[in-house]
């Protein structure tokens, strides 16, 4: 059996080291069209950054070192750039010398991945850079020392464009931050978008809301779309990627409905011989079983194993996509799984909201750090659509135990009777995890009436009356306009000063917001709690965004 | 509706609280018969090292406290002596004034814990401190401070033991550890828990395995089982705890076959007006469904709200209990979940074993710290039975990460298509738990065939070569004897130099053998992968101890 690969990084080199595993008779050849295969794709931003300080640290293997430890045939600086199916070959181009040669195939795997989309001018005056490959990095950083470049922007708020913005302050350089829309990181929704804007403007970041960029105005100058210009000696583009379909279109093989090459449940594409895994490749969304451009590590290993399955004769099918991501932000940890209150309102999907504001560990053992979470549930069946986290220390466990817990198909409610390991310096002795359980699970038994930040100003025109049920010393310090304090230790008492309306309840959190109720409801009045409370509400309404003018953000 | 509560800390105060949120019109009485009530038991050893420094930290709630928010009637220093099942009323004695009284009950809720177990002398010639209440830290503390105490022995390397050496120690304590039997922390099998005692020697511990303690031979001087004396100004007897059974016994309930209260699983003794809770009352065990003693404060406090749902009407069925664990030990986080291999073995359980030794994350990425994992897996069925994790950083995340899945039922092959958050910072593409379950899947195929460590020699005797796969260096630093070294890459090559019998490979920790296997098998050769590699057969055989002499310890 004689297997082509094309693309030597994460996908297609996982598929080539598992197809050895399972047999060591197959001929197995990978085309690279970059120089360098097995690279640490996720590690380059922090290489600019030198935060990983030494280059070779990026290379996990070489051709020598596959060759000799799996038998694989790996040539580096080729292109595969035609598929005769009928034929079951590859033309190949040699990147350096230009000579094209063919090469045929029992199977054929494409692990090309996904290629950057401009979010640069459309006049094509300002040159941007990648951060993509090791080249890219290369590039990046041989214009940071050769300029001593002391400015940059950075297109894009996303996973990668947060990265780059993160390490490049690490370097000394100012950094400005240009964001298409209103909200920075559109895989949160607003309110949980919130600190991390906070964060880069805390940091120096001067970040451009609902802005693009227009062009170079002159050397080391760009001009915004709002007309203001700003220092760039650099320019990355981090807007965002597309799936590489070039070679898959010029075969003909099927494109999926999100633009990504169609797979089926085993990484094979439209034609059997063919398989597709990674970047490139459309993935199966775990909510809604939607075709979904999952763009994440993680999967493109795991289905690069599996591709190897398939060829090898033992086929399994893969795991739909949950879309599990993480960043880490000037030590904001900011992580998600799933499908946020965005993509469920416009797909029409009635639904359940958490938030919660936990500490990390037991707050009795110094050094606690908090974070926010918001869960999303399905009204219906309680199952877990999905989840946003953001904050310090722990948050990446959280996530990763709702991410299994989302994958087993395991209800909100049953997050209360998860055994999660408890020592005070770990956890706390009802995990955030499960203290998120029963936030739902009072939701979904009818305990607790909960009502969202944006919908409070609806309510109230519509009647209903405010009560912070915090002490007086937090409403001092800072409250929500128009609201009535009655600290939820009094509440029992004064009750009867409460008007017999429709009453929101709030405190801090939505803990003792939660307990307000309970007491309210039982004596007779219509009670909703503020979910995640003032805190939740503060972050919401800071997150509706006026684009900042030039001044305002200069000042 | 009336309800008395005998227990005033985790389990006893989550039913109160909770049952206030249900029915505001209840009547509840919470008696305690210590001075606290809702205190941070698993503060209490950080207390006396000095990493918790405010001792009002400790006390979460006070009576009054809960009075006011809750509705509750708290009564501290009192004790209920008595149940009168037929009358529905217990008798109480206030222990400061020894006054009797009796009040009647509609619902009683026993949530009294357990008590120390006594691993000290027999013949009570020592004075020995236990580490459960508040009152018993302030006594440490006072002998600590008064004493000037320069030397402690603990008694019982378990969860409570290990923390009260790591605190004594902090404060500048010689200590003295005397384990019963030949191993430190039972809950681990061996080869898991030898860097335990390695961390504990490093750190100036005098561990005594297979000791006792046998008299005190003069103020501050214990002599042990081997005739050996210790200093010992403090002597803390941290051997284990049993279910409080006073008040149960007395009222004729039923005791389960593990010496816990009996309950079923909505929390209900065998008197179906009397609910209990907490360290005092058997648990189901999640993998057999037996009885099980697991005194967990998670488990108190999320059984503890279940009680108030069961008697507000709305029961729900407890859900079996893993025993999730966790300890931290100088820096070594231990943590552990399910069964352990000498219990399987016991129980005649067949099972697979998985020995993985991965980083917390990318190694790419400065400052990964090392884990060892260990996965019990059924043979029938692949189901996850146990796991233990020994390690530094992210090992929290790992064992929160398996008791889901055990929880959710998932297989352990399944652990290969968790989609985990990634970033190189916190995790590897492929997570520590994805390549966990690579190996178990590996195993459930039959793609690969391992060899525990303890099995080895039987091997070898039986004829089997071992083969380290290593390169010579690796060799050259330390190997097991009479090991071929062949290194993997040169191994397709070298293979003709091996003999035709059963042969053990094994690398460093276990990755390396699996590679070499594969190869070796497609070539005809009858292959295991020694389990984990040289680390996982250094620690097991490192952990047959001959207990230590006097001579040797002290050296």
């Amino acid at each position: 059996m004689k297997i082509i690969i094309v693309g030597g990084v994460a996908g297609g080199m996982s598929a080539a080291t598992r197809l050895r595993r399972l047999d060591e008779a197959a001929e197995i050849i990978v085309f690279e069209r970059g120089h360098y295969v097995s690279f640490a794709n996720c590690g380059l931003p922090y290489f600019v950054g030198g935060v990983i300080r030494d280059r070779d640290d990026l290379l996990l293997q070489t051709p020598e070192s596959l060759g000799s430890r799996f038998g694989l045939d790996v040539r580096i600086d080729t292109e595969v750039v035609r598929i005769d199916r009928v034929a079951q070959t590859v033309s190949v181009r040699n990147l350096l010398t230009g000579a094209e040669t063919v090469e045929g195939y029992d199977r054929l795997v494409l692990a090309a991945g996904a290629t950057a989309r401009s979010g640069a001018s459309e006049d094509g005056t300002i040159p941007t850079h990648t951060l993509r490959t090791v080249d890219d990095v290369d590039h990046i950083t041989a214009v940071l020392a050769s300029k001593g470049a002391a400015s940059a922007v950075v297109i894009g708020g996303g996973f990668i464009g947060l990265e780059a913005v993160e390490n490049l302050v690490l370097r000394g350089v100012h950094v400005t931050l240009v964001q298409r829309g209103p909200q920075i990181f559109t895989p949160l929704d607003a309110e949980m978008a919130a600190p991390v804007l906070d964060r880069l403007r805390e940091r120096g970041v001067d970040v451009r809301l609902s802005t693009t960029v227009s062009s170079a105005s002159a050397p080391g100058v760009v001009t915004l779309s709002d007309g203001t210009t700003v220092p760039a000696d650099l320019v990355i583009d981090a807007s965002g990627v597309r799936p590489d379909l070039t070679l898959a279109e010029r075969a003909g093989l099927r494109i999926g409905e999100n633009g990504g090459i169609w797979v089926d449940g085993t990484q094979a594409t439209s034609d059997p011989l063919i398989f597709a895994v990674g970047d490139g490749v459309e993935k199966t969304d775990a909510v809604d079983g939607s075709g979904a451009l999952v763009t994440m590590a993680g999967l493109a290993n795991r289905h690069g194993r599996s591709v190897a399955d398939s060829i090898a004769g033992t086929p399994e099918q893969a795991t739909p996509a949950l879309g599990t991501g993480i960043v880490g932000i000037f030590g904001l940890t900011v992580a998600l799984v799933g499908w946020n209150e965005k993509r469920l309102v416009a797909a029409g999907r009635a639904h359940r909201i958490a938030h919660t504001h936990p500490a990390n560990h037991a707050g009795y053992y110094p050094g606690a750090q908090g974070m926010s979470i918001k869960l999303l549930i399905d009204a219906e069946t309680d199952a877990i659509l999905g989840a946003q986290i953001v904050g310090g220390a722990g948050v990446d466990k959280r996530i990763d135990v709702l991410a299994v817990a989302m994958a087993a198909g395991l209800s909100a409610s049953a997050l209360t009777r998860l055994e999660l390991a408890y020592a005070p310096q770990y956890a706390s002795a009802k995990d955030p995890i499960n203290q998120l359980g029963y936030v739902a699970d009072n939701l979904a038994q009818g305990a607790s009436q909960s009502l969202q930040w944006h919908e409070l100003d609806a309510a109230r025109t519509n009647g209903a009356v405010l009560v912070d049920v915090r002490s007086a010393g937090e409403f001092a310090a800072g409250s929500i306009p128009g609201a009535l304090n009655v600290s939820l230790d009094d509440l029992r008492a004064r009750q009867d000063e409460l008007p017999r309306v429709p009453l929101i309840v709030h405190c801090q959190v939505g803990q003792r917001g939660h307990t307000a109720a309970r007491i309210l409801t039982q004596h007779g009045f219509d009670v909703r709690n503020l979910d995640g409370g003032y805190r939740t509400w503060l972050a919401g309404t800071s997150s509706i965004i006026v684009p900042p003018t030039a001044e305002r953000v200069l000042a």
